[in-house]
């Protein structure tokens, strides 16, 4: 499908006055529907064209239009929870045009972003902070003596994660003035799971048998008949009136009256209060209506079809993949193994999986605490549990991975998915402190795949050894290699020689490569003529290997896709220390900073973990150190005469 | 207050015949009032001698006699949350006799630990795991054909935790056969605060004013009565009913008849369950009623009068003390400040904030994730919160401190308080992670004081500083320095030299010591005649005084109360292998693997992180590499000629 034109602006009459949300304030209430239309179409046309965040965008079209129309942005805040929701709210505060470079390197952020507009009053990407920062805004005007109101907008997926019920649960306490807008769309990427979302799913639908739109639309502002949703509606409110809110709704989310209706309500009813709106995801847009988990995130589509392009015939698998045929393939031969996912069921590659063992299935909402400790709980009583996490997702449970699977040391197999660098999610989705948060952990064994194959045989590992332990694994691809199938288990601690210097070149250098670095470290080690080793495990390492690696070698180079800062180097740096007095050591991996949106290639580049920058930051340590010729002759690829000095005295 | 004799069995009728559940259970039901009364008084003897958790014991010492005598443990599943609660469970399970050695080292676990006892189903410490884990250990009986009830005792104080939330919105969707048991006594270790506090403290009130006690504990168990407490008890089960679970109750937690006749009840409707038990904290002791704070946990009292030993006149003040000082101090100077603590006010020492600034005060319940979140947003609109939080606890907070805090450079200070080795709370509480979980962490700047004046200045430089940053100090006191009041910030980044060595012996050694270590660091400098450095600053380190300190000395020592693993040391490694080739380092800290409960002074002496530990690794490091002549000259102390070979060669 050849990318379609952008369409001028005058093709937009009213979305093409609005620069920003002052704009919008001028128009009239009437206008509101035909610039929803507008939005919708931009959205479609260019996400059509660019792909990205699409079905919660589409539901949240008349959500943005008005609660920019309402409020005072930016001087009221408006934080958009998780922020897949966010783009009708860039395109209306003068980012449209640039909404074709969302998640391409140096273009729009994914995500709201403080740095990149006023609008954008939180940083998000991980789900459900929204009331969190909204209630330590609202907390912060009583000092600072600003005037504002404070708006999050949350949807009903985030809604499952303790952070919110922690949130709500103070912010009922304290009295401060929060609007929570609740938009229930019944979906977070997948289907919503969950007792709250069957609650709330058995309430809508009530609540449509019981009354025709034109009631719901008003049902929270009128006093409902003693013949209809009373039940529901106490029901739907019971849960947030527990915790202390004032409930509002719910109401239609697509009607812009019915919307500023009810935040002129709310917003006359001070404290805490919250707003049920329901809205249809990838509503106004029939293909993603009716296939929104196809539509959740895409990569482009027809604008009129929806048809998205054809997949090509993978040539390699992802690691996603790789894991998924891995799981379902150990199912079988493992009746005690059960999968656990924090909604992630397409993302970690289990779609496969529930199909075939719906009954050691578990996705447990966006709870990555939760998942965690009921893994704990599974393998305390003879399961074999296998955790399916993102890196950066693996944060929220990390204390449970400390306090209730490691120092237990239970049998919880932690399948994490996109570490290292993801590529357009950015920053916050950046899984770039595993490695270093999980080293440090008694009990853990923690690995790290090269390819595809090593990674079926580490998850094997893992699964059979009779403690915790995580596999590590990057989003996307692999190098190719072919699985044999067998997953045979890799002794525990065990690394591999990939590539063995001929030693014919001076200064001998060794590369330790961890995870999907051995792709370039093979060819920086094929231009020095270095050893290259797939150290397979940051813990335990293999201390044998390290050591002769020393002895042997001019120039240790550590190399991984995790921070230098506590990484896999920075273990294999204890080692030498431990023993040796004399060592060489280059620690290579990703800087002391959060690393943007980008291509993963394109970012890893820049982190200088791509080969040129790997030999380049080689160069650059021997030449600190060592004889100019030396260096020369490292570069003019000769085969010199001139060893380095080892072991130089000391500044 | 001399320790009184400990009783001897002849005095318990009932309970010097149960030495494990199943004598309990010959037991009549009519029997058990007095078993409980016996159980009271054995803890209220031993307690009072040797001191512990208190309060919530005697709340729970009905709970803990009808659950093991209704239910068929440890075949059956029993979890109790956090564990400051299960001193009666430990009496009833075999180790009545060895209460006295609870939080000492080599004596009984201060929690529940698997370990210890096949009555103890799930190992716990933080709160509000309990849920999780008895719903995994539901879903591992799916598939392992395990038959067994699972129960989960959970305090209203740990119901306050996301986790928590998390595990009863998954398992009320699941249909897993779990009781959840709410026990109710509206306080976790300060008051309780939240919504759900208030509104379940509605909800008492209304009861006791419209029932008698008797019709209370039936309440759970008869139609109510329309003029009655139908609207209180529906309120009461809304929450956990719009999250899938089964509502029971309330009952009367002290009524052991009732709590049977609940348990068989909730026993025979499948599926997951909550009963709502009412108990009070201290129950059946006089003064642990009336104080219920003060007798949360106790270093011993008279059993008669509840007198405890007399404070003595502090010579020195605890670090908690000196947090506490500085933040009413600064709170005068900058009006914006706010405090935030996850429900740990006097464990944080935050009693006299509140009294004096209560508007500013904040308690979020136990929610470490929002007490974070919600302090990134008090940050983002201009607020300097101060975020109070015990180091262990923190992990709960990682995700939000790395993607709320860091990620947007937002001027949070964490005051992170139980840092290192914690003593007899154990495993479960040690702060033995942080440094290396938060030094990866990007635009964090990441301190630990080594003396109390140094404490409240490191403070002041975080309150100063316009990004995050965080003060580690440990439990207990310090060396007692003289605190000038100034609290004068620091610059960022800057160690101090606090000895320089002499020089006159050989090998040089020079210490780099991170926080409270500088004592046993200092007087092995005096042996060694070290130079000794107190780094205050793990991130950023100050390399300027690192590598100078390579220069001038042969050998590195880095010493900490953090694991070794990515640790202050492994940081130090990391700046000096970028620049040199040839160093001796000794990286001392806390070895990879969880540490007991004990006195921390006897901790540290198990981990060698005491004086003659740290001598003796240094010792050993030396005689590893170099000459026996200067080890001999070292250890003899004498002024020997033969000095060190640097940089020798490699094995």
């Amino acid at each position: 499908m050849p990318p379609s034109k952008p369409q001028p602006d005058s093709t937009y009459a009213l979305l093409g006055r609005v620069e920003k949300p002052a704009d919008l304030r001028e128009l009239a209430p009437e206008q509101l529907p035909l610039l929803a239309t507008e939005v919708r179409r931009s959205l479609i046309e260019t996400l059509g064209r660019v792909g990205g965040h699409f079905g919660a965008n589409l539901g949240a079209v008349e959500l943005a239009i008005t609660l920019h129309y309402a409020f005072d942005t930016p001087n009221d805040r408006l934080i958009w929870d998780v922020g897949h929701q966010a783009y009708p709210h860039k395109i209306l505060t003068g980012r449209r045009r640039q909404l074709d470079t969302i998640r391409k390197l140096g273009g729009l952020a994914p995500f709201p972003c403080r740095d990149e507009s006023e609008y954008d009053a939180f940083g998000v990407g991980h789900s459900s902070t929204s009331i969190s920062a909204a209630a330590g805004m609202a907390a912060a005007r009583k000092v600072t003596g600003q005037q504002r109101d404070v708006v999050a907008v949350i949807g009903d997926g985030g809604m499952t994660a303790g952070l919110a019920f922690e949130a709500l649960n103070h912010l009922g306490s304290t009295g401060l003035d929060v609007l929570v807008v609740y938009n229930d769309n019944d979906m977070s990427i997948s289907e919503n799971v969950g007792g709250l979302r069957e609650h709330s799913a058995r309430l809508v639908k009530k609540l449509q048998e019981s009354a025709a739109t034109e009631s719901l639309r008003n049902s929270a502002f009128e006093r409902p008949s003693a013949s209809r949703s009373v039940s529901a509606e106490r029901e739907a409110g019971a849960l947030f009136e527990t915790l202390g809110m004032h409930y509002f709704g719910p109401v239609d989310g697509h009607d812009t009256d019915a919307l500023l209706a009810a935040f002129e309500k709310a917003r006359n009813t001070p404290g805490p209060k919250l707003l049920h709106v329901l809205t249809v995801k990838g509503y106004g847009f029939a293909p993603a209506e009716a296939d929104p988990i196809k539509y959740h995130a895409v990569p482009g589509f027809d604008p009129v079809t929806g048809a998205t392009p054809p997949k090509k015939p993978h040539a390699k698998p992802t690691y996603t993949d790789v894991f998924s045929d891995w799981i379902c393939q150990m199912a079988e031969a493992h009746p005690t193994l059960v999968a656990v996912t924090p909604a992630m069921r397409e993302g970690s590659g289990l779609v496969e999986f529930q199909r075939r063992y719906p009954e050691r299935y578990f996705d447990v909402a966006i709870a990555e605490q939760h998942a965690v400790t009921f893994g704990a709980g599974l393998a305390a009583d003879g399961a074999k549990p296998v955790v399916a996490i993102y890196s950066s997702f693996l944060q929220r449970g990390y204390d449970q991975l400390v306090h209730d699977v490691a120092l237990q040391d239970l049998p919880v197999l932690f399948a994490i998915d996109r570490g290292g660098l993801v590529g357009g999610d950015g920053a916050t989705h950046h899984g770039a402190y595993d490695l270093s948060y999980l080293r440090c952990v008694p009990n853990l064994t923690l690995m790290a795949p090269a390819d595809e194959e090593e990674c079926q045989r580490l998850l094997s590992t893992g699964l059979m050894h009779n403690g915790p332990s995580a596999v590590r694994y990057p989003r996307g691809t692999g190098p190719g290699v072919e699985i044999s199938g067998e997953a045979k288990p890799i002794p525990i601690g065990k690394a591999r020689i990939v590539r063995q210097g001929k030693g014919r070149r001076q200064p001998r250098v060794a590369i330790l490569s961890f995870g999907p670095m051995l792709a370039p470290a093979l060819e920086a080690g094929d231009i020095l003529d270095a050893d290259v080793v797939d150290m397979r495990f940051i813990k335990p390492l293999d201390e044998r290997i390290i050591l002769d690696m020393a002895n042997q070698n001019d120039l240790i180079v550590t190399l991984e896709d995790n921070a230098v800062s506590g990484g896999a180097g920075s273990a294999v740096n204890e080692v030498l220390l431990a023993q040796h007095d004399q060592v060489r050591v280059l620690n290579l991996g990703l800087p002391d900073q959060f690393i943007e949106h980008g291509e993963r290639e394109e970012l890893l580049q820049q982190c200088g973990l791509d080969t040129t920058g790997i030999l380049s930051a080689i160069r650059k340590r021997l030449r600190a150190r060592d004889l100019d010729t030396t260096l020369d002759n490292l570069q003019s690829g000769g085969r010199g005469t001139v060893s380095m000095t080892r072991g130089g005295s000391r500044d």
